[in-house]
This record gives C-alpha cells, structure tokens and sequence, in this order.
C-alpha cells in the first residue's frame, strides 16, 4: 500500500548537494528530494519537461533567456527541450519531479551525472 | 515558457474546499491547489495512482484498512484502484499530483464532483 514520507525527515538524512533522492512514485512519475548549493550544468531534457517545488532556500534556474527565481512554496515547470542551469548561493531543498529515468545532466553528462538512490522501499 | 507560481499566494486566491484548481503542468500531468475542510466522498480512481502533499494541516486520507494522516511536507500515493476518502477537521492546504483529466470524486460522483478551474495562463 505504501507509507506517507515527511520531506523533513528524509532532508534530514542526507547531505549531498545535486543528487536527487527518490521520495515517492506516481504511475511511472517519481518524486525526488535533492539538495543543491553552487551552479549545476547548463543542461536540457529533450523528452521531458521537469517541474522544480522549493521547500526551502532560494533556487535559480537559469535560462538562456533570463532567470527565474524560486522561494520556498514556489514551483516551475522547465519545458521539455529547454536549456537550463540551476543554482544557489546557499544551500537549498526541493522537490523534482519528472518521469521515472531522467538523467539528472539530461543531454550533457559529465561529473555530476547521478544515480537515483531510493528514500523508499 | 511559462512562469513560476507562488503557492501561498495561489492559495489567498480561492476559498471553496474540494475543489482542486490547476497550478501547474507536467507533460499531461497535473499539479493542482486545494483547499479541504470535512469529510470528503469514499471514491476511487480505477487508472491512476494519486498524489496528496500537505502544505498547511492536518489532513486523513482514510482508507479502507487504516487511516494515513499527513501533516505540512508530508506526502501519501494513493495507489490505483484503491478507495480512500480524505477528510480534515481543520482546514488544509494541499497539492495533488495526478494525470491531466482526473475527476476529484473518482467513480463515486455526486455534487461533489468539481470542474478544475486553472490558476494559470
């Protein structure tokens, strides 16, 4: 059947900035949890668009035309095929979600690349 | 390209309970606001699993083996298939997350059926 999550809890018991934490599924959609502070990769997801939740903190997405700016209770869905570069002066919580197997770089790889550890059973 | 959408100011928007109002989208998926106060209808949704994040609350989504109370950030699946009626004896705020074209009361119907109005563009 499942169980509820507390997003606080699960903030809680990780520390690493830029890996998304899988924190519940719907169909084949996941919700993750991630922490992330400095700037990510200018990235693009081609399949998919990706919706960013701040729970706390000040996340911007960068756009290659301009800047949008994310408090806590605010949302934004990035476009499927649309470049885009988070980043934070100081450290943030938020909630991704997107279907399940999109690649955290989407089209550019590299370092930051992540794999999905489950906060769930 | 769309914008960001502020929840809380979303949510000064609208004062009906049971009505869920579209925040934001996700390929064909939802993100809608509500607000709830009460008992709902026992329902189910034969094709989609259904997600409830608490904002602000205290919500119970009764099931028919146990009841799943969830307070702010806390977040429950009601998986397909399965009947469930949430109710609140305090107001909630609340985001579900569920596939574009789902009808709040599911198969139950009744006047509590609600057409979603949006939020947004």
């Amino acid at each position: 059947m499942g169980t509820k999550v507390n997003f606080d809890d699960m903030l809680d018991s990780f520390a690493d900035h830029w890996s998304p934490k899988l924190a519940g599924r719907l169909n084949d959609y996941e919700i993750k949890l991630v922490k992330v502070q400095g700037e990510f990769v200018w990235h693009t997801h081609e399949d998919t668009d990706e919706v960013f939740i701040v729970l706390s903190g000040e996340l911007t997405i960068q756009l290659r035309d301009g800047d949008v700016v994310l408090g806590p209770h605010e949302m934004f869905t990035v476009p499927r095929g649309v470049e885009h570069c988070p980043k934070a002066e100081e450290e943030v919580s938020a909630l991704l979600i997107e279907p399940r197997g999109v690649v955290n770089t989407g089209d550019a790889g590299g370092e930051l690349t992540a794999t999905v550890e489950s906060l769930i059973d």
